[in-house]
């Protein structure tokens, strides 16, 4: 797959990182510059000589749009060619309703957001999709997904593709998360990079020298699921205790509940109890609200034991917490960094910074966009 | 990096590997063949046409060595250069007692066996070394390992370079041992593998596309040091409640001489207690000792929780299970795959076989021997 980076790269750079000769590059490049989707500028660092020329993603070829579609929420995002944000949107939404409900939902919000960007589905050249489930790449649907009841087998990507007759990419949208903080956030660059997305549920995206590292069935990094605590709280998945369970968003505002009908003295308790969320327990937790920084604390306590596990599996070089409970920054980073100095190998822990993701609630979107973008370059390439 | 599969490789397979093109890899394959490393054989199955001509490993090239250095014994094999095994060794041996001690008795050991194969150190075209623990490729020497007092830092790559004036490769037991099963076990050619070595410690060795993914430090797969009980035995790491402490044969043998002293009734008892080891526990098992196979059946069930994470994490096509304790076969097989069909997420557990190694305790021995048949291609190739 090729790839092109933020900033310009040279030929010989290129040809470099995707082992290919000289001759082979200078191929693929004469076609993608004919197409138009690449511009070659001589504005890189002059290094003695007469300086390199750098090859760039011409940003005016067209436009791509990214859906994150969350468990309780749906992010879009539509981009120039060189993933320059033109407009953006956030949704209530529900996942656990359904293809039936949910598909004219993702359709009427993305018609939305290309309306307020003053463009129609024809200017939009690709579009790629997250959802919360482990994804059959091949196949372009989730398979036994915990938080998605009634998407096992269902058909996303052709059902849109037919739907918007473009291009469509589906993603595991911590995947995508790694690859939009890989590309545009925190881990730029980074060569063995674990995303954490802690939002309703919990889920990882582990990239190894840039590419998604997806194992045997396309459900690697499902560390939502690793068990925390033996006959612990059932878990969506049926078991008992995994980490989703115990820090997840669904986890938090249970327990903010819990506290709540306990008597406890929070801010929390002037919301209506059953409608408390995460996001609630987030905002209290920022105004100091001492029940709330407990119930996030303990949180991370949780998803530090599974991070230390992950250290000490996949040794990154970079741990980013995302999704939307990580607003909560150091209050949650700070219980997972002290579990990774404490249980992982210290060769894995001193390795290791475990910073928030950059891009937000925009990580899964954005790299919707990255993967969108190379499919384009792909095709173009191949065909 | 070049490679040759056992039963042997057409030049259009190998480039397909590789991704590179024909001329280049018939630049490559010319190199070899002129050096003596490669034979060309017109025996591959006839597609239509005539049939392709399969490249093989010359066998009579050379020797190389493997060496396992465990924490307990020294496991050391010599074969000629198509792996076919020439003779092979395994003496009791020591870890914990440093390298003063240690580095002479491997070089006299390794002397041993190739006066019994008839062969001098210089018929050797290369040794390779398993060590267990985190190795740093770069700098040939292990960091921080828990189980190898006295040889953090030590330059175990250099001496011996030195001592044997021969090229010499060192790895991760764990990640030679994938690489052993791999290339002649019971991973033949899975794309995604996991190898769990259960011996005194506890570790793992993951590839990817049959390449030792490492993580970014070089101690990626360091499942024994993974929590699965707070407030757990103390570990050699320094931790409490890992699985290594819980389920490695340390851990075996400390349950065993507890249970003797609680009097209960085992076979276990007519040996003397402080002496009773992981391999005593395992021939007990074998022989019908309920007490012995209670032990060993508690340690896969450890075993199995820490694999369901590693399942869950690296989503394998296969885990291969080996080691010293690994001979107690499905006794300790089975808690483990049921954990993982009770505590991974279900695409993930439909995906993976967990089996017994086939190379035994000579895994790792072996991967350190097709380690050195590499390092060899790559130095004609390059050189």
């Amino acid at each position: 797959m090729i790839r092109f980076l933020p900033g310009g790269i040279s030929r010989a750079e290129l040809a470099r990182r995707m082992d290919l000769t000289r001759s082979a590059i200078s191929t693929i490049v004469d076609t993608l510059v004919q197409d138009g989707l690449v511009n070659e500028a001589e504005d890189g660092p002059a290094t003695g000589g007469r300086r390199p020329i750098l090859l760039e993603i011409n940003p005016r070829r067209g436009y791509v749009a990214g859906i994150d579609m969350g468990a309780t929420h749906l992010g879009l995002v539509v981009t120039d060619f060189s993933a320059h944000v033109l407009q953006e949107l956030e949704v209530p939404f529900d996942v656990a309703a359904g293809p039936e409900v949910c598909m004219p939902e993702v359709d009427a919000q993305l018609n939305n957001l290309l309306q307020r960007a003053g463009l129609s589905l024809r200017d939009v050249m690709a579009i790629g999709i997250g959802v919360p489930g482990p994804v059959d790449l091949d196949a372009g649907m989730v398979s036994a997904p915990p938080i998605m009841p009634g998407w096992d087998g269902f058909p996303i990507r052709s059902e849109l593709q037919q739907r918007w007759q473009r291009p469509v990419s589906l993603g595991n949208d911590a995947e995508l998360g790694a690859f939009g903080e890989w590309a545009y956030g925190a881990g730029r660059n980074e060569c063995n990079l674990a995303y954490l997305k802690v939002g309703s549920g919990v889920g990882a995206g582990l990239l190894i020298d840039g590419h998604v590292y997806r194992g045997a069935t396309g459900s690697a990094g499902e560390i939502g699921h690793i068990t925390i605590q033996e006959n612990g709280p059932l878990c969506s998945c049926g078991n008992h205790g995994c980490l989703e369970a115990m820090a997840g968003g669904n986890a938090i505002a249970r327990r903010a509940r819990e506290a709540v009908r306990l008597g406890r003295r929070t801010q929390l308790s002037t919301i209506d109890v059953e409608r408390i969320t995460a996001r609630d327990v987030a905002s209290a937790a920022r105004m100091g609200d001492l029940v709330a920084q407990q119930i996030v604390t303990e949180a991370g306590f949780h998803l530090g034991v599974a991070v230390a596990s992950l250290v000490n599996l996949f040794n990154p070089s970079m741990v980013v917490v995302g999704g939307g409970i990580s607003q909560m920054g150091d209050l949650l980073l700070e219980p997972i960094r002290k579990a990774v100095r404490e249980r992982s190998l210290r060769s894995a822990a001193q390795a290791v910074r475990i910073n928030s993701s950059v891009l937000g609630r925009r990580s899964s979107s954005m790299g919707a966009i990255v993967q969108s973008i190379n499919v384009i370059l792909d095709q173009m390439v191949e065909g």
